[in-house]
Formats: C-alpha cells, sequence, structure tokens
C-alpha cells in the first residue's frame, strides 16, 4: 500500500485539495472534494476516479471501529490506484470544508456529461435547475432525481456549483450516478430537450395547472427556478405545462427542494399507475 | 414613534439579543429571533408578539427603496408596541445569525402551545419531529406542514431547536401559524396522540407499506426520524403503519425534509381524491 506522511501544507495535493474548495479550482482542475467515510465507500462501490485521498492522523479520542474503517477504506482506494495520503489533523482542518470533519477527504473526477449521455434511457424524465442559488438545496434535488429514478440532471447558468462541497454533502452520493449537463442559458436548454422528445414542464408556485391534473409520467423535463425568483421566462415560454402544487395551508409557497421532491415523486406515482393499468 | 439609537455593545437588549442565539436563552427567555425585512413583515402580519426590532443604520451602499421599506416597517412595530432600536452595523453584525445580515432583526415572543391548540382543528394532520438534527431540514419540514395543511407539529425530546436562527429561516414564516407543542419522549407523545384521536403513521426509508397503498387523508401523526438511524421503535411500536416511498432509482434513501414534502403532499392527494368522490 502507496501510503505517504503528509506534514507540511506545501504538498503538492494539499494545495490541489484547497484550490477543489473554490469553483474555479473545480473548473479548471476537473476534480470536486467528498469527505467522511460513508461517501468515501460510495465513490469507491460507484468506480469513481479517485485522485488522491486524505486520511486524517489517528488521535487518540477516535474510536477502534472508526480507524479500522478507515484502513480499510484506505487499502481499497490504494488498489483502485488513489494516492492515499496520511495527513497531521492541522493539515486536514485546512482542507476540510466540514464543520466536523470526519478524517476522509478525497478528490474525485468530475464525470463527463454529454448530451447522449444525460438522454440515454429512453423515456426517462430530467431535472433541470434553472439559477438555483442554495446548495443544500441542489445537492437535495440531486439526490431526490437520483431516488426517483431520473434520466439526470440539466444545471443552467446561473446555477450555484453542483459540485462545491455543501452541495455534495447534501447530494449523498448521487453524483456518483446521476449525469450532469450543463448549458448556457434556457435556449440551448430548449433546443436540447426537444431534439431529445422531452417535454418541459415548469414548477411554479402560481402553476396554472395541479400537478395531479398534469401528465408527469414520462419523457417530462421538470423545471426548478431560482428560490426567490421563481423560474425563468425563457423556460415558461417552452412549457407545454405550468405545474402548481395545490397548497391548503397557509404558506404561499414551499421550499425548492420540498417542491421539486413532490413534483419527481407525483411522477413516480403516475408511472405506477400506468403500469397496473 | 419611538425609536432609539443604540451605539453601545453593552445596552440591554443588545445583551438580550445575543442570549438569543443560543437554545438556554431562547428557553429562559421565551422569546426567538427573526431576521430580514419578508420575515418582519410576515410577523407583524401574523400579529406576533414583537419585544424589540433592531434596524440597522443606514449605509452608503442600501439603496432607497430597502430604506424607505425598512422605515415603513419600523414605524409599523412601533404602533405594534415593540421598541425600535436603532444600531451601528458593528453592533448589528454582533447579533446577526446571517452570513449576510439584511439590517432587520426582532425578538419575538415563542408562541405557548399545549396540547389543545395542537389539536383544535378536527381531522387534522400532525406533524411528529423525532430527533431530528439538522435546523434546516427542521426548518423546512415545519414550513411544508403549513403548506400542506396540516395541525401543527409535535416535536420530541432529541429534536434541535425549532426557534434556532437557522430553523426560524428555513420555516420561512411558518412558525407565526403552525403550533409547536414539544414532549418528553415518544411514550408521552403516544399517549397525547392516542386521545387526540391521531393514528400514527411513521415514515422510514424500510416501510412496509407503500405511500401510494396506506391511507393517509385524515387523522394521521405522521413521524420523521432521525436523518441518519431513523424513527425511534417507540414510535414505530404505536404505529398503524410503517410508510415507505417506492425509490425507483439509485439512492437508497432521501433526505429526510424531501421524504417529509412527499408524504405530506401525498395526504394531501388523498384529501383532494376523497372530495371529488
Amino acid at each position: 500500500m502507496r501510503t505517504v506522511r503528509i506534514t507540511s501544507a506545501d504538498n503538492k495535493a494539499v494545495k490541489t485539495a484547497k484550490k477543489l474548495l473554490t469553483k474555479k479550482g473545480r473548473d479548471s482542475l476537473g476534480y470536486y472534494l467528498i469527505e467522511g467515510p460513508k461517501l468515501f465507500a460510495e465513490a469507491l462501490d460507484n468506480d469513481a476516479d479517485i485522485l488522491f485521498a486524505f486520511f486524517c492522523e489517528e488521535t487518540a479520542d477516535v474510536a477502534e471501529s472508526l480507524l479500522s474503517r478507515r484502513r480499510a477504506l484506505a487499502e481499497k482506494a490504494a488498489r483502485a490506484g488513489a494516492d492515499v495520503l496520511l495527513t497531521t489533523e492541522r493539515i486536514f482542518r485546512g482542507i476540510s470544508g466540514a464543520e466536523t470533519p470526519q478524517g476522509v477527504l478525497a478528490a474525485v473526477k468530475k464525470p463527463v456529461c454529454g448530451a447522449e449521455t444525460l438522454f440515454s434511457r429512453a423515456g426517462a424524465n430530467i431535472l433541470v435547475l434553472d439559477r438555483l442559488q442554495d446548495p443544500g438545496n441542489i445537492g437535495s434535488l440531486i439526490r431526490t432525481a437520483d431516488a426517483a429514478g431520473f434520466g439526470g440532471v440539466m444545471a443552467a447558468a446561473g446555477t450555484c456549483d453542483p459540485y462545491g462541497p455543501k452541495a455534495v454533502r447534501a447530494a449523498a452520493g448521487a453524483l456518483f450516478r446521476a449525469p450532469v449537463l450543463f448549458v448556457r442559458d434556457a435556449d440551448e436548454a430548449a433546443d436540447l430537450l426537444a431534439a431529445a422528445g422531452k417535454r418541459v414542464a415548469v414548477a411554479d408556485a402560481c402553476g396554472a395547472v395541479s400537478c395531479y391534473d398534469a401528465d408527469l409520467a414520462r419523457d417530462i423535463a421538470l423545471v426548478i427556478g431560482n428560490e426567490g425568483g421563481g423560474p425563468s421566462k425563457a423556460f415558461a415560454e417552452n412549457a407545454f405545462v405550468t405545474v402548481g402544487i395545490p397548497m391548503p395551508g397557509g404558506a404561499e409557497s414551499l421550499n425548492a427542494a420540498a417542491a421539486a421532491a413532490i413534483l419527481m415523486f407525483e411522477s413516480v406515482r403516475q408511472q405506477r399507475g400506468a403500469a397496473r393499468q
């Protein structure tokens, strides 16, 4: 097992990891960071391309069960071709994006996703992120899309980076599976979606049609708009339907990730209903 | 209009506000903090009991439209009996829980909620928070429960404080409307729910019954368990059903707030279906 012990913050991998905390660094290097043993194990299970993995040096207050898990992960990572790097706690904290670091951190290659990857599964639905700003929402949305069996995610320019630390944490492994395609704007998105035979359904608190009355079962591109401003006009103009969620209570609107979850699983419910008929 | 200008961090209201940033302070004083003009306006609209309101002094980079909105809110707050306090930016930042403070911050009385308040509406569903830890999830859950017309929220001991700054922000005004009752444990919850005629439905990723096959329309108490550990045994033992969400995709589980949103709105869908028959 190639294990290298790092004690200097001037180490090249440490500097690379710090760069990956920024969007600019992720864009130029093509990698992103994942943290924690759970996500790391899932990256290995999903054959993610791991450049290097940092393990925080064993400290007195870490339970033996956790340490043995870390050792097993380190061995597995080394077998998969990753550089395994042992660091001091001070250095580890400097590259960790977490409030309470869990001792494992790795740089994973950002998958290259083209239209053919995004649309590879016939009939699959697509989630479209239209200038969403909250990284926690973005991660949760991608996680839900993965769980709902969506074919993938399209992120329009102006959307916060899905590969940032908070979004990666909230996505809980979905980024290893769900293809994410970045597009310039609503026009490019509309062209790609039309060519792939997807029908655009825009989610809007003031939606004209109740989601329970709209046909959302298959081949839809569900557009979720900016948290404060809602969906872009350009998407609304290309939509076959603007769907709302009937809200019997006092609130005017839902959190974007909650609303999207309701709509994506209304699609799942309709698929199940169709399968029974 | 009683406006007092505060320039010292030793001011009593400043000290009180700082105490309200901690759970201990909120519990002992019976108030919580809200931030931003939107939430503040909603507090006034919902006749929330406001002790004092801080407005950050006008700085050069604040737009006139925002300043006039602030002045209007300050006047309305003063008419409602709140102390209106003008502070320097330095003091304001010291009491703000936000990364980018929006210049308005107020102490609002925590509503006193007993079982009779929580169960006041016949047939209404109840959301039960079972040791949830993420304040963003908790706020989003309460917001969704409010939107879904749930009668209120029961928070079991071990649940993170719904009146903390992050949860309050994520609840987006729902705390002014949704009653929140705190209970010691699952046993106390079960007794109260049984007495009120509510049927306990526990959400679980490994749920035995699909949410589309369970009767969730009315008089249910939907239990959402801890993000990592799932629901308590004590709740599961008292449940008439353990509901899961069928997930056709690759993910094993959903974010707690997303799962709860799907289940609460499956209840709304069933209510609508029943109303049509």
